[in-house]
């Protein structure tokens, strides 16, 4: 199932279910269906495969849009947190010489950084050194804390794209990354969640991102260090973590800023993130003041 | 004026001004004043001096409480960023034979690490290293980006005392301190928010640390590297800024780590930090797990 964020026609906000080149449209069912895909996810709604038959069944009464006709937003536009994990992959890792880290390197964006599939990222009037990061994100399904790496399957809604977008000039002002990670509208998140039943094995997909339809990065999601369970046994060590919550698994090798001369993004680009059996995630560039049509 | 948010006797959670030993309960006349202090920011209502003297005059139909039979909250409990700055003390970096930096060190919170004065901080499972740092935090009175430092005093809401509680274990896994910022219940934050006509310049403060009633830091905020206007003007470069975000603007020498031995932080221990003409807040430790009472 493709869970998703998005604003109809009419202006309005809500989520569905997409099949085919439709969104069934679940929010137009509140109240007996909740209001938003993250408060969907904290109903218990969407946990197992039982609830999704459930779903499923109530969702066939939606409306239905052509996924041409609505926007789409972030599949979770505004989750309590968003997890970010550095440098993951260990092939990139052996070839830059580096040693394999003990601990995941953890840093955060905010939910205004974050924009939906077809949407525009902002390259920023501050610096011209917007670059992209592919990567596979997870969604958490629901509240939880100290979960071992063998229950971890339990709290996963399912998985998504990103763009982790990054202005290099501000993440190396200082040893801490948030300030290149945290310009508005630089995250591109979607175009939606696919649930694990779905999926299958996440570790079997591949990781792929195109700028202006050439391949500027590839890893296979079995070459985490850190993978899923993993992380979220990390992570939920430290915090406690909410239905809709966002931990963004970390990007390969490839990123403009190592490039001969660097690949900085510019407006007009076309940057398309791939997660296999996932989805594709496209975003086109703009400039900071520029409409954004 | 001294801005508070705080949970009834009956359980529901208001904010309010304070005033001696009593709090008058804004919240209770909702909907003609706001449901909450985050509110009342984005609506307008504490903008300036002229909103203040209206906001009073309403206040003083509103019911009172005793402090002490109230339950202080965050004065945000529910923030749309904190935003934390590292190491910001020119005397604290020049003893430590430290370059002074050219941009401020900037992490985060999530808003689940937060608790009010007199309230439990939690000293984790995961490590016996929960370290104190007092802090004098800003908060932000109105959605704003691209600030200049002239104009920043416009966007200040008040201050307050922040105790950006640190397991430094986890702080200390790679480069990023993510994790060793954003265990729950680790930041006290409080008592209120002054707001700037009662506090004249904040430079003219002075920020202390007791541990116990001993004191373990002392500096005055006229030491800061990046001062409140330089924050903003950094800050609102890489962000909007909204009302009720909270800016805590680094620690000064004395932290735990550094003493020998270090000084980490136990249950039962009281910890306070003191901003002069804006507050103390007192708060105690916990272990995680025992009744917090």
């Amino acid at each position: 199932m493709r869970l998703m964020s998005f604003r109809r026609a009419d202006g309005k906000t809500s989520w569905g279910i997409a099949d085919g080149t439709q969104v069934m449209d679940c929010g137009a069912l509140a109240p007996s269906l909740p209001p938003s895909l993250r408060a969907a996810l904290a109903s218990g709604k969407i946990a197992d495969a039982r609830n999704i038959e459930a779903l499923l069944a109530d969702a066939r009464g939606a409306p239905r849009h052509a996924l041409d006709a609505v926007t789409f937003l972030p599949p979770i536009p505004d989750p309590d947190k968003i997890i970010c994990v550095g440098l993951n992959y260990l092939t990139h890792i052996r070839e830059g010489g580096r040693d394999v880290p003990k601990q995941p390197t953890i840093f955060t964006r905010f939910a205004n950084t974050q924009v939906g599939h077809m949407q525009a990222l902002i390259r920023p009037s501050a610096s011209e050194t917007l670059d992209f990061e592919g990567e596979m994100a997870v969604v958490i399904a629901k509240r939880c804390r100290h979960v071992k790496r063998v229950d971890a399957h339990a709290v996963v809604a399912g998985y998504s794209c990103y763009n982790d977008g990054s202005v290099r000039e501000w993440q190396r002002h200082t040893s801490q990354f948030t300030p290149g990670k945290n310009f508005p509208c630089t995250g591109g998140f979607g175009p939606w969640i696919t649930t694990p039943d779905e999926v299958g094995d996440i570790a079997d997909s591949t990781l792929t991102t195109r700028v202006n339809g050439e391949e500027t990065q590839r890893a296979t999601i079995d070459d985490l260090v850190f993978d899923v369970p993993a992380l979220i046994e990390y992570c939920s060590t430290f915090t406690i973590l909410e239905p809709g919550d966002v931990i963004i698994t970390g990007t390969t090798g490839g990123v403009g800023a190592y490039r001969k001369p660097p690949l900085w993004l510019k407006p007009g680009d076309v940057v398309e993130v791939e997660v296999s059996g996932v989805g594709v995630l496209r975003n086109f560039v703009v400039q900071e003041g520029a409409p954004s049509t």
